[in-house]
């Protein structure tokens, strides 16, 4: 389950990793009111979490570690949902792999530097998501968990000598 | 309740607002072990806050809202953390209060620009504290307390028409 955590919409994503390729099990977006009080609104993204890890049971959880956020302000109020985020996986028996935006894109598109609109291409033909809508937090998020797939294959690979499974 | 966000020590500090003045219930600090990775070290401080709450049954939790972060990385980190308390208090259906370092400095020490040992001392005196050891967390999270239950006087001298009490 792939995670890209934001106030205004954290987005979600569970995929498969099966011997033919990846399957999407779930996407989508938490959106809290913006107009219910902070406290409320990293308690409904914690609860979302919670919840689809309840439905889903995925494995482990990736969330991606942003490296560098804009100022303090946008830095402390992202700091809040990653909080909310972490203990609902956490709490959830989860554990939690952290990779970079670089490694993201790159898993997802081969280059580091690729914008949001060549992410969602590239996740829509990987997965095989042909629904126009799919919204670029969603996008990031399977982007994620894709990542964190390919490097548990890798991983896989290297500890077992076994061949990574190629979707 | 008061709470003062740390990843390193999270300090609390339970009063009860009584006629003849204050009364210290708790304090204390939670912390973490450093060896422990992020999400786990949240998790601690989320399962203090709500062994707490569950514990003391506080009225209303109070929480000191940084002003300014000194750079985005510890932004992020204090973020976390508070994202972490936050969602403990709420989730256990606790209104949060938020207030500035300079209003809870001013409640306790009558100073904005007041440092951590005139607030300690101060916090030491009002309630009536005489452990010598009472860390620097603990009273930050003692003062928040202070600062909210003297605000709710207020708040409530204005709606009632009824004398703040005095301690």
């Amino acid at each position: 389950m792939g995670i890209d955590p934001s106030l205004t919409a954290t987005g979600f994503g569970v995929i498969e990793d099966l011997p033919e390729g990846y399957r999407v099990v779930a996407h989508g977006v938490i959106k809290p009111s913006p107009r219910r009080p902070m406290p409320q609104r990293l308690l409904k993204i914690r609860d979302g979490i919670e919840d689809l890890i309840r439905t889903h049971l995925p494995d482990e959880v990736a969330i991606e570690n942003p490296f560098l956020a804009r100022n303090t302000k946008t830095a402390l109020i992202l700091g809040q949902v990653r909080g909310a985020v972490l203990v609902a996986a956490a709490g959830a028996g989860r554990d939690v792999h952290e990779y970079s935006a670089l490694e993201i894109k790159k898993a997802v598109t081969g280059y580091g530097q690729a914008d949001k609109t060549q992410v969602q291409h590239m996740v829509k033909v990987l997965l095989g998501i042909e629904d126009q809508k799919l919204s670029a937090d969603a996008s990031d998020a399977l982007a994620t968990a894709v990542c964190h797939v390919n490097t548990r294959r890798f991983q896989d690979f290297i500890q077992d000598g076994k061949e990574p499974e190629r979707p």
